[in-house]
């Protein structure tokens, strides 16, 4: 077959498949890749003739490659996530087990036809975020060896960074789904906790324990999580889920300057600046907030009583063979043995009181743009300060989960030595869709491309339509531009397309203040059709929308020009008395131009 | 003043203050019956003189008594929650403070115009379902002082039932404020946890704690509920909460014969068989279901490691002055004491697999009808085995909390000796309203009055309408009783009242299938006005009656008789083509009727 591009985004590798190259060519490559890359990345390489029989199997049930969202591309797994036939470590030998079944994650991406290439290198039972404590071996920030690859998730950023993977399954407690997608110059989504069951993961703080995505772009990133996530039932902590709206245009906070902590990394806080300025420049409204509950907040995860947590998930294991663990994580790990039950209460009534006082700051912005790490170590300074230097780069990630949040890390440039950086939108719980729309847009404005290769143009995503929210038809004053759109921006509404009516619509402009159009059913007539806009609310805010509309508007059905119906504006009947007919304007935008064009 | 009556229903002290009593002669009254009441059931009494001064303060403040919510209305607050002026004990002489200012639901509760007359006695710090466990003497049940008046709300629950106070509150961590109100034969109303704000409550299990209200009738206490409940930033476990919906027609769950321990108490047995066979006749669907997971929730609350927070509470207390708490209640709280952090960890991820193992059971039922309480003790019996014999009361209520799930404890007849016994309905989060309604029904079912009033008849709720919720004018087959009104119901549709449109309304039978009308606005059309039924929905509920609302007919505002607008049922113009025009018959009713007497 043909190279392999340098980073296997989705599209580039449909593209493959399209061309009428076969997925077990694309597994041969992708195996050659493996071998040749960060030996320190992979625990476990699925054999080829495994990934070609594979291959064959998804040929067998699903010849079409548009037949399944995630056909034939290749995905790499976290070594604390199972995978049936592979042995799961979590990063320590003498942990390794071998899994009677898939992870529910690793089960519903097969499913969706990927294809698991291998299991990632990681810091030891996910305890750290620099990728240096693991007995496999360090992988390397794929721009510079001499630097960390970021962790907990080190293996699966570099999988995708390197092209040996088109995605990779990571887990984020503190930041390990994100600080590793800064470091590699990739995306790492960060699901809303209890979206992505954790059925078949090994825990590390089991109540805020989080599966994630790390992928080239928002658009590839969001495909996978919206695979990956689903409720169940065998997860306790497993959430049925919705979508939380975001507002079209974003308040986003930064920390004011005294919490914008680079700990003189200074080329990262001038990224940190550009990021802001790109982020205003896309149409943000920047907001500076104070960042201390959600840093004190991030301390507790470490400081505070969560560390048990670390420890019931391997007691057991600790007792029997303390040897056998890494120095570092074993040291962290044992320092929640003499804390009590009252301190761990305390614990979360000390976090219930920061959620409080963050609620504050929520007030005041939709999303918070914060740097992903504020500092990036070197292998070796690392490991002469395995605890402090780590400490820096939860700074601001160790919040998220505990705070029940969505973050979506993307790359946000490089400093004039070649490292890069990488900034995180965070938002309420389930705005995972809703913040993947700015993020993307941020992604794309950072011209940096994605992982290794960094001057390729990104993939975009799809129209997002979140399940769940409801479509209604616009054909006036709510159009985008109009002066009442923001009844609609302000509840979270979101364009969806623009479309027409069925050709059996007379359309009137009303006698009203403002100027009002009406819009009238007419089986039989046959009119050119009337410009609509659809867009979409949840069902709340459909609901406070429909409830505001007032007379001689209304919501009914509306037949579109496919014959399909959707919610939309209607008129009372009284409302047309005295009003005028504008059908042949095919729209209220070009009558009010011509309105324009007249006075 | 004439003479109070026997249970202090809000009903009856309105018709005294319309009839010109002044609140001065009901403090009076209420004083004289405190004074010879069970001298066990309060703690601190306010003295008349300062009852005097607060009902003239309410006079001068507000002279109509039609002009608070709970103008007049005296009450008594449970011995843990702050009072401004009055010392708080938590039923511990030596651990008293003199609060600074009140409690927030006291202070919400005096700005809504209730008067509070004294602090009520509890087991000691709330550790307790029986009432026994106070250095200020042990309440008793005001039908057989041999008996123990249920705790930990003791107190609070024997002012009610003997007539002091027109409502009370107490606190339920594991069922403290609904055990006492099944043994003195009145209402306990338990919201959902977060409705009521808990500062300046003496906490048990802060996470779990909740404030209560004891009352005569279930009106009565949501009344009360609705004014004490809202969102309050200084307590970290307030919520911003909404109203979940039930059916109108209830699947109440009953747990099937291996759990109905009543532990020998025949009588108790019968009763709560009786219960069930009411609310069969009052149209609830009874539905077996499995108690064991909510029964193992129940005892993680003891034998779990909740019982830190009672430490976490007052440790340094402990630690100082050992010997100044109730010997039952220490050995209780010193149980703590080697509870490590992991342990807490393995019972916050036990009650999570509890919960998900319920919500299995929730599929089946729309709330559960249990005993409050599977049987009562006398107070000597109870010394005699302190802690068993209290472990057998909280049975059926130790969950509730634990799940986030509002419960509404109801009398439920007597035994031959004359004993009260209860039921409870539970129902999860912010149900709390949509239970209320069958609680009254269950409540009058029972024929039992409320307190020491056994044959009174029960005041009954004012229509409930939540907050949030969005009206809509029904004018055909969404009626009730006609073919669509389930749709309105299946969501959780309740019946808000019958009223009329403006006369500028033309009324019309459409020609479809099965017969819908169709209203229509005619601004200067003088006619009768057409029948409606206002109905409200939960937004969400709302959003999704309206997206299903098929051609012709859509949702704008009608105007009502009043002249206020609300949504309503409206019709496009192309479905009025062809119809007949039945404006003369008023109403849909009337003209469905005159079909019938037609054919």
């Amino acid at each position: 077959m043909r190279e392999l591009p340098t980073i296997l985004d989705f599209a580039s590798l449909r593209a493959l498949y399209a061309a009428g190259i076969s997925p077990a060519d694309v597994m041969e490559a992708v195996t050659a890749r493996m071998e040749t890359g960060d030996p320190a990345a992979f625990i476990a390489r699925v054999p080829l003739e495994t990934l070609r029989a594979a291959a064959e199997a998804l040929m067998a049930r699903a010849p079409d490659p548009a037949s399944l969202p995630l056909w034939g591309l290749p995905f790499a797994v976290k070594d604390n996530i199972d995978v049936a036939g592979l042995a799961t470590t979590a990063g320590c030998p003498d942990y390794a087990y071998q899994p009677a079944a898939n992870a529910t994650v690793v089960e519903r991406l097969i499913a969706a036809g990927a294809i698991c290439v291998g299991k990632t290198n990681l810091d030891q039972f996910a305890t750290g975020l620099n990728g240096s404590r693991s007995p496999y071996g360090a992988p390397r920030c794929v721009f510079d060896a001499a630097y960390v690859s970021g962790g907990s998730s080190s293996g699966s950023a570099v999988a995708v960074a390197s092209g040996c993977a088109a995605f990779a399954l990571g887990t984020d407690t503190a930041g390990s789904g994100r600080v590793p997608a800064a470091f590699n110059n990739i995306v790492g989504i960060k699901p809303s906790p209890g979206r992505i069951a954790a059925t078949g993961v090994v825990p590390a703080c089991r109540s805020v324990d989080v599966v994630t995505i790390l992928a080239a772009s928002v658009a590839d990133g969001v495909a996978a999580r919206q695979v990956a996530e689903g409720f169940d039932p065998t997860d306790a902590y497993s959430r049925r889920f919705s979508a939380a709206a975001l507002p079209g245009a974003l308040r986003l906070g930064v920390p004011g300057e005294d919490e914008r902590e680079f700990y003189g990394n200074d080329a990262y806080a001038a990224l940190y600046e550009a990021a802001i300025v790109r982020a205003a420049a896309l149409g943000a409204t920047i907001v500076p907030f104070d960042y201390r509950p959600f840093r004190e907040a991030a301390a507790l995860l470490y400081e505070g009583p969560w560390v048990a947590e670390r420890l019931a998930a391997i007691e057991t294991f600790l007792d029997e063979k303390p040897g056998s663990i890494e120095p570092t994580v074993r040291r962290i790990i044992e320092g929640a043995r003499g804390m009590s039950a009252v301190e761990t209460f305390r614990g979360a009534y000390r976090l219930e009181a920061l959620r409080r006082e963050a609620e504050a700051e929520w007030a005041k912005v939709d999303a918070l743009l914060l740097p992903t790490s504020p500092d990036i170590q070197t292998v070796e300074a690392m490991q002469a300060d395995p605890i402090a230097l780590n400490a820096r780069f939860g700074r601001f990630t160790n919040f998220a989960n505990l705070f029940g949040c969505a973050a979506i890390a993307v790359p946000a440039g490089f400093t004039a030595t070649g490292l890069p950086f990488g900034v995180q939108l965070v938002a309420p719980r389930d705005s995972d869709d809703a913040l993947a729309e700015f993020a993307e847009k941020l992604h794309a404005a950072a011209g940096c491309g994605a992982g290794k290769a960094r001057d390729i143009a990104l993939p975009t995503m799809p129209q997002i339509e979140a399940p769940g929210r409801i479509a209604i038809a616009v054909v006036g004053a709510h159009l985008a531009g109009m002066p009442l759109n923001h009844e609609l921006t302000d509840r979270g509404g979101i364009f969806v397309k623009a479309d027409r009516t069925a050709p059996h619509y007379r359309f009137y402009a009303l006698d009203t203040v403002p100027p009002k159009p009406g819009l009238a059913r007419e089986p039989g007539f046959a009119g050119p059709g009337i410009a609509v806009e659809i867009w979409s609310l949840e069902p709340a805010a459909f609901a406070a929308f429909v409830a505001a509309i007032p007379q001689p508007l209304s919501i009914g059905q509306v037949t579109l020009a496919g014959n399909d119906c959707v919610c939309g504006f209607l008129c009372e009947p009284a409302g047309l008395t005295g009003a005028c007919e504008i059908t042949h304007f095919e729209g209220w935008r070009a009558y009010l131009q011509s309105e324009r064009a007249d006075s």
